[in-house]
């Protein structure tokens, strides 16, 4: 109690001749205390002060640490800079916690203020928050500040502003850490007691962690794709012809395969919402939890499409490039010294130019539609859509962007998927491979939308519920579409 | 009164011996009750919780609900989650609010924040918000967080923040809601008393209100110069030579369209700011407003820019396609065999070489500027800029890009303008309709830029007025170019 | 005192009735005042209003500067607004500020906010708000809200929130106005006191500070390679063979120049932390500053590495549009004459065949790596990374796209590199040049990986001194590559 009036007393003459009748403002000038003079200290120490704060550093060697400090800032010992604050950020590793065991006494009702992080999950028994809670059981330990960098903590609130997860067992010294959080320009995070803080350390050490499966799912289609088209496009002419087109490999190969996983990644986005509503139909009900596998292809959906894009914006980079290669300014060589030999005054074939002018029409289509999908992926773009906005994008905008891309392989495809030639070693063509998927999703959104399908759906989503008409005066009813599976 | 004394009440042991000399985070312990058990009760629920709320829900069946819930959160009758707080989501259907008819007494003196949505705009003569506080008049009837949806609530304050439209006839219920809002880490925005209910109800209805004026206008446009080109250049050598070019139309005819509109597009941005200008030098002030069509022009810029990005980009991907095409390869081939047979050695046409280098040239240049402009459009790119940096980009950089799609259309035309072969139906080419509008406001800057004009406009800009001088010292003219209208 | 009580009086009769145990609002109703009518006070007022204050606006001509104003304030003379608010904001010139001298009386004690620009850098020889500060010793001078236009304050947060630069000599004074622009929805930046008024006011003058050194490099390394190539592929063979290669001007020696300088700016972003890293490994300690030249280098990092993104997409752009060219066309008509005179059946020459296929294939390799580098530093999706996921984007995938840009050139160059006839003008042909810098960077990088000079460099970074062994306790160490340099 004392702490707090003894660091709110006045910096400034003035300051007595100020109106004071708002309150409100008395914590700014609370004096915060760092142990410790890392990097990390003095990162946040900016920090600090560009928020208006006072900082009292606790440094073993404060003479030596002073000038690796703003000079407004209080370099001192560990147990002055105690006594100044109430709350203590504990900006030292774990392995030195126990060197803080002389100043128990002093640091006994203080808010002291976790913020290490470890090198690997789950690296220790019990995490750094709750061993250095076990150490001064007098202390209001609180976790937090450790998913932020020092680097993003120097660079000021607008490029690197971010949530901040904070955890502790007393209500109030957290309520304390998420209000200083909330003046540093953070986004403060509640997680509850001191148990959450063993996940709370292990964020910071996750690398994609959503992304994990869906670059997985594209990476061993990628490779069956490619291995399957190298098989059909190089081997077997190798071996039926003696025909050596290994020159293909880099680009064309590469370029059979990208397409077909592209348009596999957008169906799986909306097979995903397609399941979900089929799950929803046969239950009966909106509130029956879906079984894990489908939970998790649901909340990858936007992966899933953002790979897709990059898949087929790769595909259009490739495409683009085929009339650069020298391959290709040979085969036209030579297909015009055989023209000039079998003295064909004209090879046009009317047939062939409609086909590649409507497939490569329809695919630039379908591009145009992914990347508005993609651009409204940016997180500032679409937290300005309403929720109207992102279902018409996200949902109608990419069924068509499907429909228009299966047009786009069902045209490339043309007759060939009916004629024997093309059905090498018994196995299909890319092409008919690629538009399995897509056809079972458009047939199943038509199966969706029929009227009496479309009805019942609607209920559901709605609140109703097969067995019985309970709860349905609930909110949720109340928005358009409020869960997201619903619509896409 | 007593409601918030008591639920203030220690949660913890320990906290009668934290330091308390800092207020203004009692607030934060407030308990909020929800009515309603639905998805966006849940989701309101767990934003709370992440915020530091307690929840106390009441449910009409609190045995079935407290299934669906977090355990931290205390699921009760609609009786006993009224007398526990003094704010109360009610997240039940219009139709419902009737059957809280029987608690009147218990919610008189309470805030009741009513976040519903109607399925369409102006669906009821009165608002919701209105409509519940008619039914309770004792209570402080807030509306509020309908523009959230459920989805967004749960996914956390980073991915989804955004703003939330607040009002209500009691000015403290407002500021208890807003105040609730910003500690929820939504953007709270004051929209005055209840009657801003109806606007706020219909937010979330809306469907990209402000792209509908520029989307129209890209469409008509688009419409229009590909029937022109598709007389011009299909119908036209057809019923003349009977020559069948149908084959044109999906790429060729489209690639014609869509650099037209791109351009056109483009002046429109910049034309609005011409006619602004103008407007305050005829009548010598920047104090009278504009029309109300140039005022939504002026608004609409923005939209019309990217719209006009996108269709450059798009008229790029289907030039890089057009050598791709069949077609193109028997042209090819078929040039080859005419060039043989004529015994021509050298083809080569110096006049038509440099035209395709030089406005392929520019071509890219105006593309490289535009893409600029429209990286800069990214709402977290544009808030890093400050004024002078957007009105750089914006101004100069478009205008900068403007003049090279021009240069680009003037070779791509070269002398062909003045060729008569090239008035079929005595209609101009499409190049000569897309110089049109680009000519008028590259003249029209031109004018602006003249010393006597810009001085007299700068003057105007400063706060000058050609009646009287009064009030030229307020402080808009203090800032360097405080109006957007302004620089663009 | 008694002007903020006077302020906060009910406006509405329920107000009474409600719980008022919350305490923290009641500087939300505050009045605040505003000095001058022109756009940045009407703007001003739309904001404050938004966020739920109540605004009296002091005018020369209150009657005419009422229609101006929304409806909801109050427009009246200078003295009444002063007396009516603690808080004013002086909204007028700087040569106007000596006209409120004769209310000197009145504005004894108020917090006067200036939120004045100026037209140059360092203007005048002292601030603005010094300036006031030396008029009106007796007010509490607060600068900030300088940084926002006009145009930003009335569109609403969302669309252009930004951070707000604050600072006063009397730190309440300096409170009151950050809590002010916080409940405005703006990021508050205490700068401390008014000397810092100076750099804040010229603030907005800045024009791409940061990018300046980095577009300076680009366009010199440009120019230099524009000329280089220009000289060897154009002048060379005029003299040597009159060959009139003038055409190649616009688009080859561009896509000659545009890789060159991409691969050089990329590798200039790694060379910075490898000369840092060198730097430790030197000295033996992190603690030490870099010299100057080196911070600048190390800060402009991003900017190096999105520049030489835009090079290399325009590079890429440029590439594609070769096979729509007209001299493109004719070249091949000639080339299938010669072959059909010559009676080459076939012209398949398989070496050239897989050298084109293989550097466009790493070519559009690195630019899918490059294009995940410049997503991710869209400050949105910039903020949504923890610090492993960017360092290993930036770092990890970096050195990936630097070594396939390396291979795509090697693979471009072949073995003409060996060839004397490339040596024209005794020069290296362009594509050696462009390999020297990203080689020395691969070699340094390959060094740093070494087993031995890798362990002592992650000694460094975790606070290991070479002199001794003190502080290595610090916090900083506990974090995982807390500092930017350490990683990339």
């Amino acid at each position: 109690m004392e702490s707090i009036t003894m660091i709110g007393s006045p910096k400034n003459a003035h300051e007595t001749f100020l109106p004071n009748g708002t309150n409100g403002i008395k914590e700014d000038k609370t004096t915060v205390g760092i142990l410790g003079s890392g990097d990390f200290a003095k990162s946040l120490t900016i920090r600090l002060i560009r928020c208006g704060y006072h900082v009292v550093i606790g440094s073993r060697e404060p003479k030596c640490a002073a000038d690796f400090f703003p000079h407004v800032v209080d370099v001192t010992h560990h147990e002055d800079a105690i006594l100044k604050a109430s709350i203590i950020f504990v900006a030292i590793h774990r392995e030195h916690y126990s060197s803080l065991w002389d100043l128990k006494h002093l640091l006994a009702g203080k808010i002291l203020v976790d913020v290490s992080n470890n090198m690997r999950v789950d690296q220790y028994p019990e995490s750094n928050a709750e061993y250095l809670s076990s150490l001064f059981p007098d202390c209001y330990v609180v976790k937090g500040f450790n998913v932020v960098s020092a680097w993003a903590l120097q660079l000021g609130p607008k490029d690197a502003s971010s949530q901040v997860y904070i955890c502790s067992n007393n209500v109030q010294a957290r309520h304390h850490v998420i209000e200083l959080a909330r003046q540093m320009n953070f986004i403060p995070i509640d997680m509850g007691t001191l148990s959450s803080s063993r996940e709370i350390e292990n964020l910071p050490l996750r690398l994609f962690t959503p992304w994990k499966g869906p670059v997985v799912i594209a990476i061993s289609l990628a490779t069956f794709f490619f291995i399957y088209s190298f098989v059909r496009d190089i081997i077997h002419p190798y071996f039926k012809n003696q025909q050596s087109d290994f020159y293909k490999i880099p680009i064309e190969i590469v370029n059979k395969t990208l397409p077909v996983v592209a348009i596999t990644l957008l169906s799986l986005v909306y097979l995903a919402g397609l399941l979900a509503a089929a799950h929803q139909l046969y239950y009966g009900t909106k509130y029956r939890r879906f079984p894990p596998w489908l939970e998790n292809w649901l909340q990858c959906r936007k992966q899933l499409g953002l790979l897709s894009f990059f898949f087929a914006v790769v595909h259009v980079v490739y495409s683009m490039c085929l009339p650069m290669r020298r391959s290709e300014r040979y085969s036209y060589l030579n297909a015009a010294y055989q023209q000039v030999h079998g003295n064909v005054g004209n090879s046009w074939n009317e047939e062939e130019v409609w086909r590649v002018e409507m497939y490569i029409s329809f695919g630039i289509m379908s591009l145009g539609l992914l990347s508005l999908l993609a651009v409204t992926s940016i997180p500032s773009v679409n937290s300005a859509l309403n929720w109207r906005e992102f279902s018409f994008i996200q949902s109608t905008l990419g069924y068509v962007a499907l429909l228009i891309s299966t047009f786009h392989v069902l045209i490339y495809g043309w007759k060939r998927a009916f004629e024997e030639e093309y059905y090498r070693f018994y196995t299909p063509p890319n092409f008919v491979l690629a538009l399995i998927l897509p056809t079972i999703v458009i047939l199943g959104k038509i199966v969706l939308l029929c009227p009496c399908v479309n009805k019942k759906l609607r209920r559901i989503k709605r609140g109703w519920e097969k067995s019985h008409f309970k709860e349905n005066s609930s909110g949720a009813a109340a928005h358009v579409s409020p869960e997201r599976v619903t619509v896409m």
